[in-house]
C-alpha cells in the first residue's frame, strides 16, 4: 500500500519504533538507524535465555537495520546523508532523538528544504516524560482498578505509547500528502503529554471534571453508562459480558434467562431497562440476577448459549490462553504467521490489522538484527562503492549483523 | 494539513468517530451523517443536566453535521450521493456500521468505483466485540491491577478503541496515498480483536508466552524491566517515578539521597545497578530506600527537587486537578482553547496533538448540533437546490438542528 515510500527512523522505546512498525507493515521501507551496540532498547525485557530482546523484535518487525557509530562525526553526517537522501518518495524521518545538534531541524533542513521530520518529545515544553508518568498525571489512574480504591492503578497496556506511535504515522502521512501537492517540507512535534490529554479531553473525562467538578471512580471491571459486568463461571473462568445497544441487551437478559424477574426490579429503581442509563444505574441488582446462571456453567457452556444467542461477551485470557486457545491469534487468522526470527526461532508474528480488500497485504515480517542492512543501504540508497564501505567498516564507522551487537 | 480532503462518516461510538476526529483535526471536512434523532451514541453519557452528550460532544469536534432518516430508501440514497460524491479528494468513507445491504461495498462501488472505504468490525469474522470485551481476551486485564491479584482488571481507558480509530485514519490516508498514485480505490476492513491482538503481539506479550509459557503477572503500578514505582507523599498525594536510562536512574538516586546505601543493596542482591535488569530485580529493596524521602515531603517539595535533579516523573491527578492544576492541559498549552459547544457552553478543548512548525495548525473546534450542516452539505456538495432541500424537510427525509434531535 505505501510501497515506495522510504522513511528513516531514529528511535528508541515505544512510541517512535511502533509508529515506523505501522508503516513498514504497509510495505513502507523503513530504515531504522541505531549506534553499533544498540540503542536503549535493544536488549529491553522480555529478552530469551540467550538474551535477545523479544521487545525489540516486535516493535521493528520488516524494517531494514542499519549500525552506525553516532558518536563520532563521520557517523553522523553518513546518517544525515541517510535521512536527507533525494527521491521523492523519501525525506520522511520519524525519531524520537532530541532534535538537537546534528538532528536538528535547521542543520537537517539546509540539506534537504522538503524533509518531513516528525519529533516524538514528552512534555511540550520539551521536558522529560514517558507513557507511565503521563498517564498517572492523566486522571485515568484515579479510574482504574476496584470500586472503592483509593490509590490509583497503572494500565499495563502502553496505551499512550501506542496513540502516539499511530499519531505519528497519520502526521508523516498527511505531511508527505501535502508535499506532494504543494512541495513543501513540514517539521512537526508530537508530544506524549499532548496526546493524553487531548485525548480524555476528546473522551468527555475533562468536560466532565470541568462542567460537573465530576471525577468519575473507578468502577472495577463495569462499563461506564451502561450495561458491561464480569462474570465468574463454574470452571473457574471470567467472562465480560456488555449490553450497549437495546437489542444487545435483549439477547443477554434472553441468553441468562432473567426476563421474568426483571419488572420487579425495575419497580424497585423506578428504572427502564429499554433505557441505557437505567440499565447502568441499577447494574448491581442486574448482575445479580446473572450471577447464577454463569456460576451453574462453565466456560464452554456459558459461551455455546451466549454464542448462539448472540451476545456480546468475551472470555478472560492470559497471554498464553490467547496464543493456546484462540483462533484470532493464531495462524487460523490469515493476518497471523509462524515467521522465523533471527536469534529467537519461529514466532507467531503479526501483520498490519488493516486488511486491503483491492491489494496483496504485506505479509507478517520478521525484525532484523542490528546491522543486517547496514551495506545494502550504504550501497543502495547512498551510492557506495564497496571500496567506501570496506572503509567505513574497517574504521569502525558502521558494522554489520556478525559484529553490530558488540557493546 | 489535509484542507480539500472530504471524509463522509457513518459511525457511532468511539473508534470510527475518533478516526474521522483525527483526520478532521488536520483540517480535513469531515461530514458525519446520521439518522434523525441521533446515532447510538448522540446520548451517551457523561451528559450535562440537560442530557446534552459530553462524549458525543468531543468525539465529534470539528465535523460537519447531517440528519437524514436512514429508515427510508430516499434517505439511503441520499446517504450513499454523499458517500460516492464526485471529486478527486471526495470519496473516502469511514463507517463502523455493517457493510451489508445499501451500505455493501459493492452497493456502493458500483456508484464510485475509486472509492476508498474503511469499515471497522468487532471481530474479523465479523461477529461483535466492543473494546471490553477484546481485551478480556487480550491477556492485558491478567497483567493489570495490584501485585498478587487475582482477578482481571480492566483498564477505563478505551485503548483497542484508541487504537483502531487512529488506524483507520492511517488506513485511508495510506489508500488515499495509493489512488493518487494508481487510481483505483479500495475497501479495508479493520477489526478491533486484530488491533488488540497483534497489538499485543507487537510488544512482546505474546511472544513471551509461546517461547517461555510466561504470563506476565500484574505488578501493582510498577514498570516491567526497569525501575519504575509509585511513591506516597507527606501531603496525601502520590507521584510516579521512572528510570529506564543509566542517566535517569542517576538522577533519582542523587535527588532522593540513597547513594550511600546502594552499595549494601547491590551486595545483598548480587545485582549491579548500572543494569536496567538488575535494577528491576531489587526494585522492592531500592523502593524501601526511596520511600522515606517521598513520605517526608509535600508533593510541592518533590516537585520542586525531582525537577531541579531532571528525574522523570509526574504526580497522579485527578481530572479535576488535572483541569484545574495542570497547564498542559489548560489554554496555557496553546493546543487547547476555550471553545464555545452548543448546548453545552465554555469547554476547554483540544486541537489534534500534531504540531506543524510549517503550516498553521487547525485550532480547536467544538462539535456541530446533530443535523447543523444538513442544508449546507445538500446544497454543496449534492448540488440541491433550496427547493429540493425544502421538500426533503417537508416528507421528513432529512433534519436540521432545530428538529433533528426529535427521536
Amino acid at each position: 500500500m505505501l510501497s515506495g515510500l522510504r522513511v528513516v527512523e531514529g528511535s528508541a522505546f515505544v512510541a517512535a519504533p511502533l509508529g515506523g512498525l505501522a508503516l513498514a507493515q504497509l510495505g513502507a521501507d523503513v530504515i531504522r538507524f541505531d549506534t553499533i551496540g544498540g540503542g536503549l532498547d535493544y536488549k529491553r525485557w522480555p529478552v530469551t535465555d540467550e538474551g535477545v530482546s523479544l521487545y525489540w523484535a516486535g516493535l521493528n518487525k520488516g524494517k531494514r537495520s542499519i549500525a552506525i557509530d553516532l558518536s563520532r562525526d563521520e557517523g553522523r553526517e553518513l546518517a544525515t546523508e541517510l535521512i536527507t537522501a533525494p527521491g521523492d518518495d523519501a525525506g520522511v524521518f520519524l525519531s524520537n532523538f532530541p532534535a538537537q545538534g546534528w538532528l536538528a531541524d535547521d542543520a537537517l533542513r539546509v540539506r534537504r528544504r522538503d524533509l518531513v521530520y516528525l519529533n516524538i518529545i514528552g512534555n511540550p515544553d520539551g521536558s522529560t516524560a514517558v507513557d507511565y508518568t503521563v498517564n498517572a498525571s492523566s486522571g485515568i489512574a484515579t479510574a482504574t482498578g476496584p470500586v472503592g480504591s483509593l490509590l490509583p492503578v497503572n494500565h499495563t497496556l502502553p496505551a499512550w505509547d501506542i496513540a502516539t506511535g499511530l499519531n505519528a504515522a497519520i502526521g508523516l502521512l498527511a505531511a508527505e500528502r501535502q508535499r506532494r501537492t504543494t512541495g513543501e517540507g513540514q517539521f512537526i512535534s508530537l508530544s506524549l503529554a499532548d496526546v493524553a490529554f487531548t485525548m480524555v479531553a476528546n473522551l468527555g473525562f475533562l468536560a466532565q471534571a470541568q462542567l460537573m467538578h465530576e471525577n468519575r471512580p473507578p468502577l472495577g471491571n463495569d462499563m461506564y453508562g451502561a450495561f458491561g459486568r464480569d462474570f465468574a463461571t463454574r470452571d473457574g473462568r471470567r467472562v465480560m459480558v456488555v449490553a450497549i445497544s437495546l437489542n444487545q441487551w435483549r439477547t443477554l437478559v434472553r441468553a441468562t434467562g432473567i426476563e421474568e424477574h426483571l419488572p420487579q426490579i425495575e419497580r424497585a429503581f423506578q428504572a427502564d431497562f429499554t433505557k441505557e442509563e437505567d440499565r447502568y444505574r441499577a447494574r448491581d441488582a442486574i448482575a445479580a440476577l446473572m450471577k447464577p446462571w454463569f456460576e451453574a456453567r462453565t466456560l464452554d457452556e456459558v459461551r455455546k448459549t451466549l454464542d448462539e444467542q448472540g451476545v456480546c461477551w468475551g472470555p478472560y485470557q492470559t497471554f498464553t490462553q490467547l496464543v493456546d486457545d484462540d483462533w484470532r491469534a493464531s495462524t487460523e487468522n490469515t493476518l497471523f504467521g509462524m515467521v522465523a526470527h533471527p536469534g529467537i526461532g519461529p514466532l507467531l508474528t503479526p501483520a498490519s490489522p488493516l486488511r486491503f480488500a483491492e491489494t496483496p497485504n504485506e505479509p507478517p515480517a520478521s525484525a532484523p538484527l542490528l546491522g543486517t542492512h547496514t551495506d545494502e543501504v550504504l550501497h543502495q540508497v547512498l551510492g557506495l562503492s564497496a571500496h567506501d564501505i570496506g572503509r567505513l567498516h574497517d574504521d569502525g564507522i558502521v558494522a554489520s549483523a556478525a559484529s553490530a551487537d558488540h557493546t
